[in-house]
């Protein structure tokens, strides 16, 4: 994200102090969004949000309240999130869940999705809030699913590009979907716009699940296999098993559904065949997709920054 | 409620149908709504919103449709809710986080909530979905409030009060603000009803924290002296400890804060003092002002129901 320009890094920042605003005065929400908010975190929805409304004439001020309500969104998610996957650690700290209990992180998140939707309606737009109602009520779906799917090995690659789309695809899609409805931007672009941020928060979670595969040294904040020790599948293990003999797959796979099997068994397994290698292809084509998307933009601005940030995601280390 | 009409209740089978509408084909969520709208419930919310909004001329199917949604907004709460009472029993049987597993119970819980948004959005009117979602903020942060004083057993009655009007009076409150506002009615009336509600609510709360107390012979298919088990203090706890000497409050403050206890220790504290008159005369004292609020609506159909609802719920026993 080092190459986005001043005006997007002072936008997030009004950004980040509007997502305060209003807030609750009893010590018990106080010190929660205090610490919630303490870390920031990266702010991807927010940015393809402000660049996509890029350019607003009029209300600069609902520009800045929609990335909010989106970031708002998105870190209900978030807390609620780290009660499913059961996490002790988020952007390199103790979790609510761990810090407080999972009560805390129930009603914080529900908290902070109210305070979203009473902004959301400050702007004043039932597009935008019918866009982010149903976003929001996919990713519980998709979270719904993979849930469904635990200890469950054999989702094909269908269902897995479904869950990206549901859990993190969509709302890359409604930000900036509702940001260039609430602009007035012309129908082409917000298709445009909608399905390249659509196909950017799908590579988003393929590379998040080649992180969590250890393919970076960075440290991330968040212990690495997580997702086997959540008895998910994702991309890595389905094109490790895909392209296995049919023996070793199986010698996986019972040891899985019997849980009896230590982490590095099945990263060696992984790492040893070529899934990163099939990931990757995966990503590089979601990529050319976004990018004859993004190169069909005409505001030059915006095409740059869309093509900055889709590349800073495309092989992020954390 | 036996005494509500006809009409009411062909409008709740309506409500009924309406919360299940567009639902998801996924079987994970087929199945969690299945569980948790088979046992339907009492409905008083959306009784006041069909009773505030009676009347209306235009758009019949919005003065459902809000009905529907504040069912649903109340159904997430109650979801969510189990999770924070680790509750084992809802209206009889076993709670999602039981019965599935509190992941589950919180992913539903934001699906049902967004869903009540993407229909409260269908109704277009931007003073609704302020309405509702601050009162949805405020139920969440009434639960933090009450979790904060978690074995703090030395809270104010206007401690309680508030949390009592978060907690349930405030979506009374907004279930007939906003039936009023839909259909177009005073504002004398509109803040009449509000009033009225929202005290219904709270008086709503303190019979709920009685029958916790076992003041019914009936099973509300609850299990009992769970407030004392989730280290809550109630109404009748607080009464019991304000009137009785201050040797034998530190006696059961004692047991309580070093949860060394039988919860019959503290049902005997409390039933043997004068807790129970103590909260019925402030169900009392509300009613009036209830009755106050009610007696001023001149609508006589909708000042009948309204008390009728009002009356049956002050001595409910389930």
């Amino acid at each position: 994200m080092s190459n986005l320009n001043k005006n997007l890094k002072k936008d997030l920042k009004k950004v980040e102090s509007l997502m305060r605003r209003d807030l609750s005065k009893e010590p018990v929400v106080k010190d929660l969004y205090d610490y919630i908010f303490d870390k920031s975190g990266k702010k991807v929805r927010a940015s393809i949000s402000l660049i996509c409304s890029h350019g607003m004439k009029q209300k600069q001020q609902d520009r800045i309240k929609l990335a909010a309500v989106i970031e708002l969104l998105h870190t209900a998610t978030l807390v609620h999130d780290d009660i499913i996957d059961n996490s002790d650690l988020r952007r390199g700290r103790q979790t609510v869940n761990v810090a407080w209990s999972n009560s805390h992180s129930v009603l914080i998140g529900d908290f902070i999705y109210s305070k979203a939707f009473m902004l959301m309606n400050e702007i004043g737009n039932f597009r935008v809030i019918d866009e982010l109602s149903s976003a929001t009520n996919k990713i519980a779906e998709g979270e719904l699913m993979q849930l469904a799917n635990k200890n469950n090995w054999g989702s094909s690659l269908q269902q897995l590009k479904k869950i990206s789309y549901y859990k993190t695809g969509r709302l890359f899609e409604a930000s900036a979907k509702t940001a260039a409805i609430l602009s007035g931007k012309s129908n082409a672009f917000i298709e445009n716009v909608s399905k390249a941020s659509k196909l950017i928060g799908i590579v988003f979670q393929v590379r998040d699940d080649l992180l969590d595969y250890g393919i970076s040294e960075n440290d991330i904040g968040k212990p690495q296999m997580q997702d086997i020790l959540e008895e998910k599948i994702t991309y890595p293990l389905y094109f490790a098993l895909k392209s296995s003999t049919k023996k070793d797959a199986l010698k996986i796979l019972n040891k899985l559904k019997k849980k009896d099997f230590h982490v590095d068994d099945i990263s060696d397994f992984v790492s040893s065949s070529n899934a990163f290698n099939k990931c990757n292809l995966l990503i590089e084509g979601y990529s050319n997709e976004i990018d004859k998307c993004i190169l069909s933009i005409s505001n030059k601005e915006i095409r740059d920054q869309m093509l900055n940030l889709s590349d800073s995601l495309k092989y992020r280390h954390e």
